[in-house]
């Protein structure tokens, strides 16, 4: 039987390719997105399993909304604008995914940065989405570009990562958040603002959110697996009531609704005295093993690499010098960090197919400890060496 | 912001309206397919609650086709044929969606029984499939009208339930089953089995699987939300690897996997020494059930009604006989039924939007007690003397 014809799109899944062999027990892996699971908040759990043990009625179906105590929680928390309303996904994944399939007619256009979050990027193919996308620099994404594209008129969504970006770990500054908002309602484009990492924030203070300067226009994705807990898979998403309705109605049909267990579960995690505790020692944790990573490139790869510090998230994104004019092939050189024993993302995989892009590569400081980290990029030393 | 078009194809959740409704304090609910809590075998979770309250890395990222460790024990347990292989889903409807993302282009055609889960028709509608039903007997799916279905060439799926279908409770007899699998064959139409309610039988003895006369040619659909635990949304879905594998690079783009400690919670149950025992005693509380309601139904509505006995799932199928061929409005009726604190489903609502249907009623008896059961059917009564 043949697959559907869009199921031809999808980019390949490299990257799930390069997680497997990642896997292997002497390999140090700088490549998954993973947080670090000995820093999992396993002794807070404990209440709440015990609850959860006692209550057959969290065991039952539930709302395809989300389970109601932790819906409140979230619009509280988060101070949900008036005329918006959230539900709880199975992660921010199938939030986007959700989006796609509510909002996207085949041929609809999605603009996004370049590079880019490769599920984002999967999502909207599957959608048929015609994909555009924009530069980024410190500065933000490039404005002009945006606006160029939006003024097209066929640009229905744009996805964004404004804080500690996945995957170069920028943060967009502030005026960029501003401007960015008004282009949003000026060519009524929806705005999804995806936040996984914006509360893994290491130095420096908490920019607002794009959304909150265009409410009306926006959906806003949190995830809680890079704070909390990522096997659960649950996430919140937001937005104006009659753009998260639609949602839900896909959402029913796809799999009825996530877990309530785990909802549960989250609910008393989040509402833990001890869960801020919790969250300020992540950080501190995150920031040594960050400082670990950029010393030990600093110190080994000096002139051959070059990248921006980061304040937080979970990646590095390292660019690498091209030496008279000779190209760098960064698949080759994940290939030979692999025999190397250390597990590395090529810069290129963040692109559209076919995209051109400057020779890169992705590091991700929150899986490996302090000391794997150094020795893991005395191990990329070699693969360089070899170039 | 415009919802895609193919949401406006979706039927309205009439269902999703009566169930709301039927959660009142005062309703006695023959509405939903729910499970009985008070029968939830919660003292056999409490060991594997421990244990994962001991285990950070189930909390992890983990696989997207499942937790090892329960795929094994599905692929073992179902005895999987050879080159077939299976994966976790949140559900059994998150499987069922994960076929038509996977296999329909827009237009492909779909048979199905009528009237037919309210679910799948959902799906399949959002997938853009052209739909296409058969009639349903006590000899199983009207099989020359299916022959003629797949003759015309452009049925991609037969999508079935064989035992004690949603709505009907209907069991196919061998005959019927070893035919389907033929012409499955023949016209090289992909069959999904969907086998939620199969462990549920009260009587009689279990017949042999349709897709087990036809495995190279069919997903088999396996719930345990109605033999475990609804609100952990598990499900295993098996078939030929390459009918499996699109199936696991949808689920990645859509959520990257279901949550591995449930399904760790899940494998605990099902090796349970007693997890046989708590089966038993459930077919027995569920048959109890059944006597009421059936009993209840020949006592005070005997003139009114007919209906096939069922030896198993959670279902009746109540035909409405009509008097001097005046029409029954079987939507005003359960509006009524309402009215006075009984909630069921008005048969028509599982037909695809505009088909002609007979006039009945499904029931379901596995949520309310024996004692509720037979009020609910006293108070069913004087909806009908309205009427």
């Amino acid at each position: 039987m043949q697959p559907a014809d869009h199921l031809q799109n999808m980019s390949p899944s490299y990257i799930r390719e390069i997680l497997k062999a990642a896997t292997a027990e002497n390999v140090i892996s700088l490549a998954g997105g993973l947080p670090a699971a000995e820093h999992f908040p396993m002794a807070l759990l404990q209440q709440p399993l015990q609850q959860i043990s006692q209550s057959p009625e969290l065991f039952q179906y539930g709302a395809t909304a989300g389970y109601q105590p932790l819906l409140d929680f979230c619009a509280e928390h988060y101070q949900l604008e008036t005329g918006n309303s959230g539900l709880i996904t199975t992660g921010s994944q199938q939030g986007l995914d959700l989006i796609a399939r509510a909002f996207l007619n085949p041929g609809d256009g999605v603009a996004m940065e370049a590079p880019c979050y490769l599920g984002a990027l999967q999502v909207f193919e599957l959608a048929k989405a015609e994909l555009f996308t924009v530069e980024q620099s410190d500065s933000g994404p490039d404005l002009v570009a945006l606006e160029q594209l939006f003024a097209k008129g066929n640009i229905k969504i744009f996805y964004a990562v404004p804080d500690f970006h996945n995957p170069t770990g920028r943060v967009w500054p502030l005026a960029a958040r501003q401007a960015v908002a008004k282009l949003c309602q000026r060519y009524k484009v929806g705005l999804i603002e995806d936040a996984p990492y914006r509360e893994l924030r290491y130095h420096g203070d908490a920019l607002p959110m794009v959304s909150s300067f265009c409410p009306e226009q926006a959906w806003i994705l949190r995830s809680f697996s890079k704070i909390a807990l990522p096997g659960i898979r649950l996430a919140f998403i937001s937005g104006p009531q009659n753009w998260i309705d639609p949602l839900i109605k896909i959402k029913q049909a796809s799999d009825l609704h996530s877990p309530i267990p785990l909802q549960a579960l989250l609910l008393g995690l989040l509402k833990s005295s001890e869960f801020n505790n919790h969250l300020l020692k992540l950080r501190e944790q995150y920031a040594e093993r960050y400082q670990a990573l950029s010393g030990a490139l600093d110190k080994y790869l000096g002139d051959k690499i070059s990248f921006q510090q980061v304040e937080g998230g979970m990646f590095l994104w390292l660019e690498l010098n091209q030496k008279n004019d000779q190209p760098i092939n960064t698949m080759k050189l994940a290939e030979r960090a692999l025999e190397n024993n250390v597990a590395v993302v090529p810069g290129e995989v963040f692109y559209p197919v076919g995209q051109l892009s400057r020779p890169a590569l992705r590091l991700n400081f929150s899986h490996a400890s302090p000391q794997q980290l150094e020795i893991a990029i005395q191990r990329l030393v070699k693969a360089f060496d070899r170039q």
